[in-house]
């Protein structure tokens, strides 16, 4: 592959006032971005002006669903530098989608020089304020100009980057989620375990109907038995049920979530009793029953730890620990979010600084 | 909505040598698009030059797979008059994929009136050599310049238009199919009965698998129970059994093919037996052992009727009729294919004349 190459804008853009602005919606001045073709390779990877895609209306992109992404952060720590949280993993985990939907892999280290490379280029964009990050997203998308179904021998390769707030509006303050026991996000076989399009589009309707009806995501269950709890809107979930943490196990429709990896990873540093297992809704029903259900929680990059005050479940909406935050859910809030901001020793060496 | 508007191409393209076009790959010269706001409906629908779409890095279709298509042809007669068959049930589909995926609908009138015309500006382009046709390829994806995981306020409708040979290289010769027993495509909850994206990115995979082993598609297995026969490769599928021409049911993780429909139409016609049934991987097994699978066959509206004279299953190579396509297969291809060329009556009433 020949070398990055760097050209720098000439417009900068104005930076948004933080406290209005939109998830996702405002970009950085500067994008990574580099092509492959079957033949060649990878080739002409470049930083430079933050810009649309010309895209072919054939683009098996536009029909096809071949596309994958990953979302992760750069943090502002008090004294000014910037920290990234465990970015190979994410580079990792993107090859392993590519891998499922058939995309080209990535050289991991390259993506990871290229990131540092642009989220330096791009330093005055992570913001400063308390709660807000500068949000990552390396995407990358099959490009064939041809609707034929056929292997895929185009793709594009892309890093963008968006000043963001805290994802939800309020911030730590605990969510109404809704099982979800119609529409079905992922079955093993499928693709739920890589972080591709499929999963996300076919998953609105159901987000929708919750919305609907006052809840703000949904609890999604198993595709073969409608019956495991696997994710939570976009998040994985953990649940503190009598004194022991519980996430669903990685059964190939669940996607491995890096916060999830990392929480697992601080619980058993902690010496909290943790467990990757099947949890039905019947257990968390028969939890909640008797009182056993202490926390309730998701997990992802965009929210760190979202906290879960209503289940609604099988017709009755049941109230989780008063509709406050727990006390794990708030200590790994902490931790990680300690972490991330240079506020607590990174002894697990998850930082990188750029 | 505001009127259609027409600006006809000064640059019109050659037409491509039909002996050896390539599917899907050479686009018409000219394009019908139309934009989407949550606010305003649908606007600006028009007919232009066919040219790419500037697409925003952070659009939704780029990420989240929010994108849904259509597939249909129109055929050149004897006497060089243009059919379309059933293009309303093309359109009646997509709205039933955008209300799946929250996409947006569209008037299938308005759809069908433009498609005529588009089809019209650009009738030189629908060949005349045999077994050629005019690919249509309605499609519609989100388009928010949003990270964010949100409701759909922005879209975009096309219709491009490909000329093609046949979809296959072999034309009716009976291709090898293999089982898979691994990878799912679909289940029932999920978006596997409506035309999006995520339902073919996720089937690459697979499909390299089985010509890896050299076969040329894989039958796919339902999702739950991974024992019962959904569709074959991107095509509904059908088998004769014991005189009587069997097809899985609709359970909700099979497209309705058109094709299937008229494939189901013709039969009842003709007083063959036929039904939508539940067909198990062992049924066929037992079928291929007791020598009562007479037939087996895709079909679609690229490929119309595609035999399928190999079938893998369990270890197991089995012929199906001597690797010959069946009576019953010849008589719906050609039956069809009298239809939408013009040689045999519409009695059905499926042809549109542009």
């Amino acid at each position: 592959m020949n070398e990055l190459k760097v050209t720098l804008t000439k417009n900068k853009k104005a930076k948004p006032d933080m406290k209005n602005v939109q998830f996702g919606k405002v970009f950085t001045d500067h994008m990574f971005v580099m092509e492959y073709d079957a033949e060649k390779g990878w080739y002409d990877p470049r930083i430079e002006e933050f810009h649309n895609f010309s895209i072919c209306p054939g683009s098996a992109v536009l029909h096809y669903g071949s596309e994958i992404f990953e979302g992760m952060k750069a943090y502002r720590t008090s004294n000014g530098e910037i920290n990234l949280f465990r970015p190979s993993e994410n580079f990792k985990r993107m090859n392993k989608s590519a891998t499922r939907m058939t995309l080209p892999n990535i050289d991991e280290d390259f993506a990871l020089e290229t990131l540092k490379k642009l989220v330096d280029i791009d330093r005055d964009w992570v913001p400063k304020e308390e709660g807000t990050s500068l949000y990552i997203r390396p995407f990358m998308f099959a490009n064939d100009e041809s609707i034929s179904v056929a292997p895929i021998s185009k793709a594009e390769f892309a890093i963008i980057m968006s000043p963001v707030a805290n994802y939800s509006k309020n911030g730590l303050s605990p969510q109404k989620i809704l099982i979800e026991d119609s529409d079905v996000r992922a079955v093993r076989g499928g693709t739920g375990e890589v972080k591709c399009g499929g999963n996300y589009g076919g998953a609105h309707r159901a987000e929708l109907k919750a919305e609907e009806k006052g809840y703000n995501q949904v609890l999604w269950l198993d595709g073969v038995e409608r019956k495991y709890i696997e994710e939570v809107g976009c998040m994985n979930v953990m649940f503190k049920i009598a004194g022991k943490v519980v996430t669903p196990e990685l059964t190939g429709s669940i996607l491995p979530g890096i916060t999830r990896k990392s929480v697992l990873h601080i619980l058993k540093d902690k010496n909290i009793h943790c467990e990757e297992t099947k949890i039905s809704k019947d257990d968390l029903i028969k939890a909640v029953k008797n009182n056993t259900l202490e926390e309730a929680f998701g997990c992802g990059t965009a929210a760190v730890i979202s906290p879960i005050g209503h289940l609604f479940l099988d017709g009755v909406d049941y109230e989780i620990n008063n509709n406050k935050i727990g006390d794990v859910s708030q200590m790994l809030y902490d931790t990680i979010v300690g972490i991330q901001r240079g506020n607590i020793e990174d002894k697990y060496k998850w930082i990188l600084k750029v």
